[in-house]
């Protein structure tokens, strides 16, 4: 934790993800809610600079002052910042720019770990560390809407093989239900909003072994489920009449079903989970399907006797298919019926670093599981992943619950 | 239940409460979730017509063939209906036509009860006199919004005489936790989201003995309150800078404070609940009080041991101080910090009658303990109440919660 | 001019045609545009009080110190003003407070008109009076949209009982063009924007003998006039991708053509002009026809040899068909293709009352000829009406022109 | 006319005014008015592509299939387009490959002009030369626009020395108005809204010899320009109360006045015309200075007796100030009090050619005389720009007139 090592995979990978983008793409906002990549890249950087560097080293000088202006994501106790929504309209600083900061940020930051820290010191590195990655999937998800946008289907990498598989059958893992412990453990790394562990009561519940496919979701396309008002939340259908959606994010239909992926646009597969769903949209499957969504603790009691998932793949940026066994993670993120509200006794961090999560909690649902755009280390049973229910470009799907 | 007199009485009673209200204001929608008065009366009489009247009696005709699309407020299973916040854009018909439309259906419904009825129907009609209840509880929430908005400060209706108390201290009530239960019981009335009655695992907390003040709440104001962004909900500090609330809804400061009522404008009482707060400002006073909003769970368990409250009068329609000992009921709405989601096994009603509820499961706070507007019947210690984070048109407040 | 009895009868006009409408009809604002009827009522009185009997009666108390925030429509030099947009918000001061304020300040103007006033305040009288006419055509055809948006269809008054015409040809008057004189006279009364009179050179042209019919307004359907983005300017085209108009506003096609009048509802007649057309349609059409919108001063210089058109009708406000001869006035406003721009010379009159017409000189088109809701005294050859290209609420159709 | 060499010249001066611009600066929309640099330089490309040689040269094969969608700026008549306020949307193509498709159609032009071309086509190429010089001015303002969102000031060419010149009062320029001539001859290049030449009738009236300073307008805004409603339209005036602006676009006060340039932010210079100021705001400011703004006719009769202006110059892209003498070109186009309207006997283009101006013919102010970064070529006494009136971001000041 905290080390020169640890510290250069973390930032490196960063750039090995932002590499196939160019200039252009590293620039877009293609919507409010989407941030260009070379902000991404700048603000990982800033928040070393803002939290680590500048408290810690005296003599240290920002690498630029406008910086933090620029690159101040949403904490207030910082100060002033440029707003969300006008990212995409900033064409300096340039990625090249970009770059030369991070590098200035990254000598700055291997001398001070050479030199050696105290933990207080080694944990905000380590919460930098996890916040990059957390970046590293948002990275993605933006990138990916980036690049759909444009009628050119453009390939941010080769590759996405296919996955042979076997057609897969659901099937259901029964729970008794009783007191429950959840939540993270204090020893190991966890952002304060697993925090703390609790007990939660539950009721008897079934939970499927697999996640919704993108098969099942034909079938409910096919079924009308874009037209049926009884099967959605009222919101929901309000966007449904809205036109906002008929069929999940990156979908297109020209005869037969395509997909949208980070390899380009390819055929849709059945037997892949369903992704890029919202959540208005997961719960009518449900009903559709005389289920429900689970609560995040029936998810989490029974997820975490299971710790296998695909690897984080850099060649493989698409949700693989079922194997045999019942799993759980790296696939698609799974939308829940919970909202994401803090558990009892949840004390946010100390200062501009206590925004991290908790002024986040109303409006929005808690989804688990990490998908195949999550790096290493942010797959954990215990993680609270949130989007507000109309959201669709993370990559979100679902698994079914019954009582 | 279900009885020709219980059902007059309700009847009535609606009728009483918009006589104060000329023609001109029972026409006008003063924003997109307030309903003009005239709508309301109809509202709840098509509901007799289109779930009681229709299907049961076979020789029934409808009063007028457009008054379905008119007054049908959401009900997708029925069929197009007119869009909701065109409703003030409708002088058609006029208050007198609305008071005929009510005289018909009564008779054809008192008709039909002096002539018996089976349980299925006298439950269908014991549901229309809840609904009607509930549109009671608006019509004055509304009525109150579209007079506030002339700078003559109308008057609803003379009174709220002054209501003698003394300075009084919050008190806190301890709750030891562990498994308990909440929820309605099956025998009495309930909506179909108190169902079922079900375990839940609390935490040791305490709960306060009383709302919030208007004394309180000023000295959130006047350290600051709605200028430090440490305290807010990352979407509420957003309302804050856009300029949407620098105070309750009502409150306007001429150098002393005073406050819209029913009753007119009059001179801020500390010592009364305060009122017409949004979800986004309850939590924020919450922060700052080093306390946070209870869980409705936490309430409920707290509330169903006492059930004292004002009783409900036309001649008071504004929320009085709290007396000497804890109290729960009839003063202010609460919100809780509970978001509004189905219990476990939740089953919504059969048919059209099931989008009662169950729909609007998503992007809402639970609100608990009924206000000084709420009809007899409507104040229970299950009854959830629910509204979107920013309303403040409810006559809702808080209570304070700590572990 | 300026006489008692003048007074009495453009202030008596506007009472009977607000007659057939009740307070709720009185009260609803239907779209930003459109003023309540009430509104109209109060805000012609206060021009009175506000820029006669204030200035010129030194113990002239006014009715209401907050008539003039409520009722000031956009004289910025008189104050602050409730937002026009809002207007139908306002509930209070009822139809009968309106009543009592129009009678209170009808009282006091009258002893002051009786006791004789000097030129000057004769001029204000008479700018106040024809003020108030206009606004009986605004309260008549804001009304009309008011009252169509109930699917009742209501009915103003009965009438416009049909009016027996044969088919008629259009005809063209040429015209040699040069040197030609408008705007009015000084002796005349007119308004500050038909100032002064000067002198246009125009090219020689032909100009229609009377106003596109709905028969040929139904060809232009029938051959894809709504689908056809050549003919359409780019703003107008913009609107109908967007949905705003594919046919008149009022018209409806359930299989046959209807239309909604203050009459009612009734078949459409071929004959009859068409009316409720914006700009866009107006030019899109002229586009359709191999034809173009004639300038303001084509239309001056023709009209102006013209003299007749039907009388003002209370019973029947809905166009007539064009009778034998050419005839410029009273069925429908002409759009023209002149942008509201001062004469050369122009100008506004001094003080508030200067407000009246050059504030709006940007951004609206020229109409000419008066329509079947203008009163008596508003149809004249110079009259210059004014209206943004989007708007059709008013009764404006077009005429044709060409080189 | 048409030679490749003149081809040539155009073209590479597009090239050249990009060449600062790197592929980020090009790739920002940042606002819906503004298009990125390599869409102006991929559009003006497909203008030959879709116009001269697909139609012209049998065997030409498009450059790529999605170019006509992603590059039509507005041409119904041609198919779907890509949406305009969605052009920053997309990455891809790069501008690497808007510089391959540039390379590739100048090949194919370049061929096409040697082999020698009918006058129908070399008329098609002229336009094509004259739309691309459109398309520099409007990437410079777009440019501009761009540059000016980051707080880092960026520079896009350095430059713009110090333009020494002296104090120098306003003449006026008297003209006896009458009969007189407006409108291109036939026999050089000229827009088909500059067509036909025709008379027109002018009062007697007198110009300013030069537009307003700077300097001028700091008397206004330190008179309170922007806080007098009788000086402003309604609509500008409503701007004014909305904040869109309080000094004139790129103007900043931060103790002493400064402006951003496309050479970076420099102080503002109170002799140099003032610049991207709305219609609003010149015509508020000509009320202030007791006079109006001209007629497009009164400007370009006294204009046509004037022909020099300051060369175009790549690396003196701000106005500079006037010189002794009299001028009317080159510095900053002017607001005229002319809304864009067709000149008697206006006839379009045929076919798609003919969506180039007339479609636009409402809701537009005229503007007259040229600026700094107008292209050789592009100015003249009969040119017509036209923007709406709150547009600012073109370099757009004013001259005043009067009576």
């Amino acid at each position: 934790m905290g080390t020169p090592h640890r510290f250069c995979d973390v930032r490196n990978l960063t750039e090995t993800l932002a590499e196939p983008l160019g200039p252009e793409d590293q620039t877009v906002q293609s919507m409010a809610d989407v941030s260009p990549t070379k902000w991404h890249r700048a603000h990982v950087t800033w928040f070393f600079e803002e939290f680590v560097l500048g408290p810690t080293i005296e003599s240290y000088g920002v690498f630029h002052p406008q910086y933090s202006y620029l690159f101040n994501s949403y904490y207030e106790a910082v100060g002033p910042r440029h707003p969300r929504a006008r990212r995409g309209a900033v064409s300096r600083p340039t990625v090249d720019d970009v770059t030369a900061y991070r590098r200035a940020v990254d000598v700055a930051m291997i001398d001070m770990l050479d030199a050696g820290v105290d933990d207080e010191v080694a944990a905000l590195v380590e919460l930098g560390l996890h916040h990059e990655q957390q970046h590293q999937e948002l990275l993605l998800m933006d990138a990916k809407h980036v690049l759909s946008q444009s009628v050119l289907d453009p390939v941010y990498r080769k590759g996405g093989a296919p996955n042979p598989h076997d057609d897969r059958p659901v099937g259901w893992i029964e729970h008794d239900g009783g007191l429950v412990e959840i939540g993270a453990e204090e020893h190991a790394f966890a952002y304060d909003n697993e925090l703390p562990r609790h007990r939660v009561h539950l009721e008897p519940f079934a939970l499927a072994d697999r996640p919704v496919t993108c098969g099942e979701w034909l079938e409910f396309i096919d079924d009308g489920g874009y037209e049926r008002p009884e099967l959605w939340l009222s919101d929901g259908w309000a966007e449904v009449c809205a036109g906002t959606f008929d069929a999940p994010m990156y979908w297109r239909d020209d005869g037969d079903w395509s997909v949208f992926t980070l390899h380009g646009r390819v055929p849709l597969d059945p037997q892949e989970p369903v992704c890029h769903v919202s959540y208005y949209e997961a719960d009518a499957f449900a009903q559709w399907a005389g289920a429900r969504l689970p609560t995040e603790a029936e998810w989490e009691v029974v997820a975490s006797q299971y710790t296998d998932g695909p690897d984080f793949d850099t060649e493989r940026l698409h949700p693989v298919a079922a194997g045999p066994e019942p799993e759980f993670f790296g696939r698609v993120w799974e939308w829940t019926s919970s909202s994401y509200s803090p558990y009892p006794g949840f004390r946010p961090g100390p200062g501009a670093i206590g925004e991290y999560n908790g002024k986040f909690m109303v409006g929005q649902q808690v989804l688990r599981g990490g998908c195949c755009a999550t790096p290493p280390g942010h797959i954990r049973s215990t993680y609270r992943n949130f989007f507000p229910p109309p959201a669709r470009w993370a990559f979100s799907g679902l698994r079914l619950a019954r009582d």
